[in-house]
């Protein structure tokens, strides 16, 4: 059986995670406008990991859980500052850093669901602790420790900024982290699903993902998108800019998709908050901007604006630095990358497709000086 | 389309890198019967790459790039020396470090064929420094240089031990690695595919892939097998074990594959080596062992002994640790994966299959105190 490329259109497993049905995206069969609007971003976890909302005393216990697996070991905090002194990208330092927690964590068993669940946990804490101690190694900034009455969203935000969170700022944040949290078999969560089907560890699985996450094409796309209107810089340049990409050939970021055609669910959350928060910080212009390469595109080509093209402008906003967006991305997106390397795990089975060979044929092997 | 599970038999990329047809393996046309008899390692790297053998001008560059590559870094001799005092396991060790090489690489192009071919060679260099530099820390001897007149194969052994090489040792090490170099669209390989399909760069795909190699499933079955072979300890113990082990439906490690039904044209070779080495050093019982594991799983299974089964009594005669036998395949492989990442961008398409979903349908957010 030969495939369209890409794997366009083809289904490779079952899920019951999360479905993307015409242009609605559900998780465990909540609509994300309902869960963006409702619930809490730790809420969103517990639902993608364990498929049900969390009773009070199972989300004070989860909360709890996650809130001490948000602090930074000594042997982590030493090698991040090994890799300040070299400036190195976010990306690559959290890859690294992730797959650094694999090797301080002894524990063999790499299937076991209860300890995974625990890895869990551990890794979503990670995540924000990495993040934000990279950010503030660099910027020669005492590191903050998180508060114990803040949420997920409000404990990264002032472990990152040393502030205190506003009501608008943490509502906005929890929102764009509900709504990175996972998506079906998009390219990093494949790519984790194809690793750990050889029954090798979270870790790894997550290496894997956030590796793919960085790409252009996938995650890496909403720094792309604020690097564009940086370059743009005013409203009355956006078109001009555009049709130039477009007569170079050049992809527009932050525009199109595989599966939604007409429309990401996803983004009128962003545009909304988009639209606020750079008006509460007195820069509408880059939501302006933004809402006319929209329109553009989508009418000069057909083509949606996706996830990453409005979350650019909010983060940018909430005066977050742009080579952070792709690994808040990724933060938030852990939570369904475990939930799609559990569920490979409980019906496993190795994924190993096939290629076809159109190389040459029947060469031997001549010596060297026959050349 | 919905395809079979694990993605068996689906085909989903054309290449020119190897073949297998029947239970016949090829690497751009030569079958590697041909290669391992006649080839070094160096020379099918070059094939690999750039799909045909080199010339001897050719050959003499690429070794002398790819001997300048094998030296680690004050950087990551560092963080090495940091995991070493953790006891962490090599495969792990090599999943960041190699991740590492990407954050210190500040190049951005991350699919310039050009810089690719550099970064190549860079990287294959490294996997021989990175796993040497570990196991000589760990086991707290000096590191050893490698020498300009020896091949790959042989500097790999001479700056693991700090020994001279027999022809003997090189002979088997260099044929295993050709053996291992590359085999179509195995489970890391895709992992690395579909990783920078999304256009991210090739030291995030080799992380993804070495996560994926060390799966039991995949390579982390050779240090399996031995595993296996030291718990059995004597010749006549090897059948009870094993049909206790089929009794309990276990897996017997280095047997069954996905592509090869009736054998493995690896493994033939491997049997050949692991004969002759383990009577060389007077371990005979190690092969006689895998003999009779391999005949008895044939007949009541029916299933051939993979790559990794001889592998293992090879390796282990040649004195090599058992933890870095997964390490060296990823080593060898290393020159497959990235002609495959290659490939990938020469004519690439994000990878993003789509699921099932099966799960619970028309669900809606209740208040926490409701649930
Ligand atoms: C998301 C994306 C990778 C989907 O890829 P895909 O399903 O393989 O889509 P294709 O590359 O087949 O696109 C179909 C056509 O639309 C064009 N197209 C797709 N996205 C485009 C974009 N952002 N700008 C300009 N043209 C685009 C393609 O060039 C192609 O045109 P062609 O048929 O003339 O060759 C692709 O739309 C893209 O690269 N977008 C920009 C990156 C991005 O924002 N990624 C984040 C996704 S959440
Ligand atoms: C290589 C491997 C992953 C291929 O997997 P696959 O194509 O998905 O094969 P399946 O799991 O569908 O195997 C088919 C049947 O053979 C059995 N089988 C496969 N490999 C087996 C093994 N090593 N020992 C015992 N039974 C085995 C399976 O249990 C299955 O039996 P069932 O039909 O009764 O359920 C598998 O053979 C395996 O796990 N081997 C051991 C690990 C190993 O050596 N890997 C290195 C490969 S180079």
């Amino acid at each position: 059986m030969t495939t369209s490329k890409g794997l366009e259109g083809v289904i490779v497993a079952e899920t019951d995670i999360s479905s993307i049905v015409g242009d609605q995206l559900t998780y465990v069969g909540y609509t994300i406008d309902d869960l963006a609007e409702n619930a809490l971003f730790e809420e969103v976890v517990f639902l993608l990991w364990h498929k049900r909302l969390p009773k009070q005393d199972e989300l004070t216990e989860f909360s709890e859980k996650l809130f001490s697996a948000m602090t930074i070991s000594d042997d982590i905090f030493n090698h991040l500052e090994m890799m300040v002194k070299n400036e190195a990208t976010p990306m690559d330092v959290l890859r690294t850093a992730v797959s650094l927690l694999g090797v301080y964590d002894t524990q063999n068993n790499y299937t076991d669901e209860t300890i995974n669940f625990e890895r869990a946990i551990y890794l979503q804490g990670q995540m924000a602790a990495i993040i934000t101690t990279y950010s503030r190694l660099r910027e020669n900034q005492e590191l903050v420790t998180p508060k114990k009455t803040y949420t997920y969203a409000e404990n990264f935000l002032h472990m990152l900024n040393g502030t205190d969170i506003t009501p608008l700022e943490s509502e906005a944040f929890n929102k764009a982290l509900v709504l990175h949290a996972d998506h079906e078999l998009n390219a990093s969560t494949f790519t984790s699903r194809v690793c750990v089907a050889t029954l090798s560890d979270l870790y790894s699985g997550m290496t894997s993902a956030i590796g793919a996450l960085k790409g252009p094409l996938h995650g890496g796309a909403n720094e792309q998108v604020i690097n564009m209107l940086m370059e743009i810089q005013e409203v009355d340049q956006a078109i001009p800019y555009i049709k130039e990409k477009i007569a170079n050939k050049e992809k527009i970021m932050g525009m199109g998709h595989r599966v939604y055609k007409s429309g990401d669910p996803r983004a009128k959350h962003l545009k909304d908050m988009s639209k606020k928060l750079t008006s509460k910080v007195g820069q509408e212009k880059w939501y302006q901007m933004s809402e006319k390469i929209e329109s553009y595109i989508k009418e000069h080509k057909g083509l949606p604006a996706n996830v990453d093209f409005y979350s650019a402008s909010v983060y940018h906003s909430m005066g977050i630095k742009h080579d952070l967006f792709t690994p808040i991305f990724a933060m938030s997106r852990t939570s369904g990358w475990v939930a799609h390397m559990l569920e490979q795990y409980r019906n496993n089975r190795l994924i190993r497709p096939r290629a076809e060979y159109v190389g040459p044929t029947d060469q031997s092997y001549k010596p060297i000086h026959e050349r």
